[in-house]
């Protein structure tokens, strides 16, 4: 950005822009703590106004422009690798409103989800998309996030409504619909799901909510290898016991959580299965058959929470299995993967994995929505230590290759960001162009967070 | 399509392709039988390389193309207004694959979703969307079909993992997953559903299959008004009942329904929910519940069927309510419409579109999925009626006002084709122009199913 348009975005905007140097630090990484790159100023908006006039200025004076919300993303995804405005959604958080008769709230773009949560919770509903991070509605559907209960409620996609996207043109459109299903037209809310940024300024969304479950319990069994759990979550899958959240968690997350969290589960490859129903006694017989299923599957030591506070134990645990892994090791960088397979495929992936990882002797800790087919392993060594940095790359190959061979994806909920431009390029090969072209009737200068995705 | 290029397909496609008089007046309308247009010739693919061959053809000679599965659709989306090639895609009629413990089937594009249905049942499963008509699973992906089944399993773009796709360049892409879930990526996948073939020639599906429900009862009750009826609708939605069919269908209707079938339905506006549960117990509790909110919204003769017979009997009519209309009246021409909205907006958009319709004093039957928000008013009259056109046409724009103005859509499930482009326009005056620039990107002379949506 040049100092005259630097100058112009000051006068215009105040105190809403900074240049003090721990903010434009705090907006060129993210989690990941892997790539870094400066923005040349942060704006962080107060209305959709800001956000309209930063877009102006953008198109008139041709500097990127890169969304940012939490930051909780994991691929890259708001690091401004040229610079620009990094354009802080996270003052618009008002949640409009809650239609509690229609199952829908209206929220700003940068709402967090435990906030929408907050207030749904009144009405007995709830936003079922729970990434482990405590993102923004905006950033979950530019990634389309997922967390334990897209097994029951979908992704964060399968639960937008309808959004009020800005343009770089000015337009601000409406896509998607309050009614639960349409057939008019080309989907342009899928188009914006999953994008980045990349496409336009999320503004504004309609979101479902569901119900809270009324009678909950969660099971949890160990196993003898994470396959074993992963061939246990797709048998009761396939039995149609519809859960709530299937949670695989390995013995070394689960070290982790005891250590960071004082916790004293068995440090096993365990499964963390919720159950709901309307009624105790409809609870009860799926409660039997789920455990029948894991004990066919060899699960031991199998234990039924079903207080509330033992529940939300167990649920915090597995949000902060992440963390908790990471600060076990905190002079390493950590590097999270995120596939998705068929669920049938799920066991042999996972198992080939694991094989990889113990084959070259890597620290490396699997978790997963296996209910989905879902897994994550979490990689980490001392940053300049080359040979095991090259043996987790060697590994994430593999693994990635694995995947693609069982029709799966490179990401499962993360997105492509910078990080997995090369997978999704072979993932994608066949349509990478096209995303390129659909990107140029949006974005014709590459302004929008650009050199993401692709 | 002029002469040379008519004998350049004869001589390449030999008896595929037609010019025989029935055959080109079959595909020069739809099941709505309102607009008509001839095509030059209809070419009945045999294999993917036909569809190809037709798409290089067509882009080096420039004429039209009008994908061509069953023909059921309603909006005049399989006419072709601009004559050119009829591609009919009913030949590529292969189930490829059943992956039982993977809850996919993969199929070609022409196969009808009873054929599905038939190869699935010996594995437990079955295809969750079910229109009225036996349509092909290309033809649904294209129109974003629904059905009864929606309201518990979703729409056809919920029930799609993959497509193979063939572009006008004679490109072939993958667009979706087979993973359950995926942010890799722009969604390219839901861009061609309900695209109503002017995107790309679908080739072929991966799409999700459901285990058949256990223990499964209907129970069915009648109310006063449709209004009551869509009142009692919203009410089992919002006690989280989950049905797995959840019908309103009217007194015409169900005249219609006993005369056609020889059935004696009490001719009052009716409910039909259908539930399930995976064992006899819940199943109680939940049809104990339901019959309790039936009872509370004015339900009258509340009657439960159980045997297989006995709902198969109900779910025929349901299917056949649609084509008993017709016969009623078999020298009128019938005009379906199908707007979508909120769920909780319902009742109160039916109670005043039936005042509209009965103001009017026009015969309109309505049926609907009121479960999803979705419901149908069926109008007819001699075709030089022309009193009653206009009254028809006034009263569906009304119908149209009231809907968007509840935050509705024009179309809920039969898409756009010609008909309902008017209101297309007015429910997306903000995005029209992007879905044409959208369109240009895959289609850029306009070749593929011209003068469709927009
Ligand atoms: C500990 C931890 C656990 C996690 N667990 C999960 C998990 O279980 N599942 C999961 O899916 N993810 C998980 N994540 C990743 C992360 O939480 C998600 O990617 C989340 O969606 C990011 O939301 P955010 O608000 O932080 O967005 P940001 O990181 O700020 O932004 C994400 C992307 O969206 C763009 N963006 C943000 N807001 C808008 C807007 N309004 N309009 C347009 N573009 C916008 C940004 O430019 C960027 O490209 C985890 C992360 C951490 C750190
Ligand atoms: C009695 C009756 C009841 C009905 N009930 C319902 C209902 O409950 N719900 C509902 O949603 N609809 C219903 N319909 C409408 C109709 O069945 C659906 O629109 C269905 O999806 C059409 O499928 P088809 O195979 O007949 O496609 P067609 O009518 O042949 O084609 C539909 C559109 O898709 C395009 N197309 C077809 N195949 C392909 C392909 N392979 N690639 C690209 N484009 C393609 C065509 O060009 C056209 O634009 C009903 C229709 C009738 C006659």
């Amino acid at each position: 950005m040049n100092p005259e348009t630097l100058t112009l975005l000051q006068q215009h905007f105040g105190s809403k822009l900074s240049t003090a140097g721990a903010v434009l630090e705090a907006h060129g990484r993210d989690e990941s703590r892997i790539d870094f790159h400066l923005p040349d100023a942060v704006l962080f908006a107060e209305s959709e106004e800001d956000v309209l006039d930063a877009l102006r200025f953008a198109g008139e004076r041709q500097f990127p422009i890169v969304p940012f919300a939490v930051g909780s993303s994991l691929e890259g995804q708001v690091i401004p690798v040229q610079g620009g405005l990094s354009l802080d959604l996270s003052g618009l958080n008002r949640v409009i409103a809650i239609e509690a008769g229609g199952f829908q709230a209206t929220v700003q773009a940068g709402v967090t989800y435990p906030e929408l949560n907050r207030q749904a919770r009144q009405h007995g509903l709830f936003w079922a998309v729970d990434p482990g991070a405590e993102a923004s509605l905006g950033g979950m559907a530019s990634t389309n996030a997922s967390g334990t209960g897209a097994v029951k409620y979908g992704t964060t996609r399968d639960n937008i409504l309808e959004m009020r996207v800005a343009l770089l043109d000015g337009r601000v459109i409406r896509v998607g619909s309050r009614a639960r299903k349409t057939s008019a037209g080309y989907d342009l809310k899928n188009l914006f799901i999953g994008a980045e940024g990349t496409l336009g300024i999320i503004l504004e969304l309609t979101v479902r909510l569901w119900p809270l479950p009324a009678e909950v319990v969660v099971l949890r069994g160990n196993f003898q290898s994470v396959a074993g759990a992963a061939a246990c979550a797709v048998s009761i899958m396939g039995a149609a016991l519809q859960p709530e959240r299937l949670e695989l968690i390995d013995e070394r997350e689960i070290h982790a959580v005891n250590v960071h969290l004082g916790r004293h589960y068995p440090e096993r490859p365990t499964l963390w299965i919720e159950l709901a129903s309307p009624s105790r006694a409809a609870l009860a017989e799926s409660l039997a058959l789920c455990r029948e299923l894991c004990e066919d599957a060899g699960a031991q030591d199998l234990a039924v929470a079903s207080s509330p506070a033992e529940r939300a134990d167990i649920w915090e645990a597995r949000h902060k299995a992440y963390s908790a892994m990471v600060a076990l090791h905190p002079t390493h960088v950590n590097l999270s993967t995120d596939v998705c397979v068929p669920l049938h495929r799920l066991p042999e992936v996972v198992a080939a994995t694991r094989a990889a990882c113990d084959g070259r002797g890597l620290d490396a800790s699997f978790v997963g929505h296996v209910g989905d087919g879902n897994f994550h392993v979490l990689f980490h060594a001392a940053p300049d230590d080359k040979a095991t940095w090259d043996a987790i790359h060697a590994t994430y190959d593999e693994m990635m290759s694995l995947t693609l061979a069982a029709g799966g994806t490179c990401s499962g909920e993360h997105g492509i960001g910078l990080h997995k431009k090369k997978y999704l390029a072979q993932e994608r090969a066949d349509t990478l162009e096209l995303m390129r072209e659909i990107k140029a009737v949006f974005d014709p200068t590459g302004l929008l967070n650009p050199q993401k995705i692709f």
